[in-house]
């Protein structure tokens, strides 16, 4: 599969690189042409495609969005609406609000999420918002935990995300940790979560955990 | 211990029973003395004590509060700031909004909680937030699921903290899954994990679950 990935920062390379290791071809975008860390990125493994927004989207039948929650709606624009008209954008943006200190607040919460508002902005695109609610080094490598765990999906269109979750079991995810929580308003559960998560995070020192629901014996 | 029990509700109810098997006294509060509800409940059980707010705050040498979110700051000003003052404030509530539909959305959080505005509103109390995460039956009853979870606590004093810590391994949780989230303003990540409770909810119509934290094999 052609998957353009947007954002050169951790989670972006990291996303992209586990797409690559997969078989899928891969570009990757930033603002700019000639942005530093995706040619270091890059190196010269030519398998390493990298570009502008412009270009990754263009490229990709699907597309990640891996950009910072603050920058993640003027990315999309750069992209351009063409460039991602049709296509499944899989979102794992979270909307951090550093500016006022750690832990961070959210940038839009409650009523609405970012999620919402990517979908609201390019009614065009299948937006699925997953893999926000973990560290970058689970969503890729979910084995690397002690016990089964959960992802959470949501999004509008039923056939995006049966896309999403096939290249997520490609990742190593498995079925019945898959969990579809509905349409793309359920962004705001997980988006809220990672008000929990900064907590849990500030308390443990430790980033490598995630989620698993616990329920009645059988 | 001499207790009271703040809000007649569901939780209220199960609380205050779960305490007076433990060995409490125990006096469930409510907005008027002859509360239908607290009636029921007290039954002609002569350990079963039932009075207002006030009556319930005075009683207790610890309060815990079981109020609707909604109704909470209006109880615990019904209940006097002098018979709250210097004891440990055990708070339940979630600031849940249902009056936009369902799933509810908060009244109050990102930036602020109502755990927050309860400490700011009766500074001379204790206020340790916990149990707020799950459905009551599994707050008295923690052995009910599969594996062990997770219940957090916050609150700005260390000695209340353990109070309330005792307390919890009387309904059965485990040291281990205690998990102390630091001062109060945790109280936004324990509250906005109601948005993804909600949604979860909605997904499996199962309440009677859990989180667990799951972390790379030791």
């Amino acid at each position: 599969m052609k998957i353009g990935v947007l954002g050169t920062g951790s989670v972006g390379q990291t996303i992209a690189t586990k797409l690559l290791s997969v078989g899928n071809e891969v570009m990757l975008g930033s603002r700019t042409a000639n942005n530093e860390k995706a040619l270091d990125w890059a190196g010269k493994n030519e398998r390493r495609k990298t570009g502008t927004f412009e270009q990754a989207a263009a490229f990709g039948d699907v597309v990640f969005n891996c950009t910072s929650g603050a920058g993640t709606l003027e990315a999309l624009h750069m992209a351009k609406e063409a460039n991602l008209a049709g296509k499944v954008l899989v979102d794992l943006s979270n909307p951090l609000d550093y500016s006022k200190g750690r832990p961070p607040t959210l940038l839009v919460s409650n009523t609405d999420s970012l999620g919402e508002q990517i979908q609201r902005a390019f009614p065009k695109s299948k937006v699925v918002k997953t893999l926000n609610t973990m560290w970058n080094g689970i969503m890729v490598e979910p084995r690397m935990l002690a016990e089964a765990h959960v992802n959470f999906l949501c999004g509008n269109d039923a056939a995006a995300k049966k896309t999403v979750e096939s290249i997520l079991r490609s990742f190593g995810w498995r079925d019945e940790e898959l969990v579809d929580l509905g349409d793309i308003t359920a962004a705001r559960g997980t988006e809220a979560w990672l008000l929990l998560w900064v907590r849990i995070y500030g308390a443990t020192q430790n980033g490598a955990f995630n989620l698993k629901l616990v329920s009645k014996p059988a």
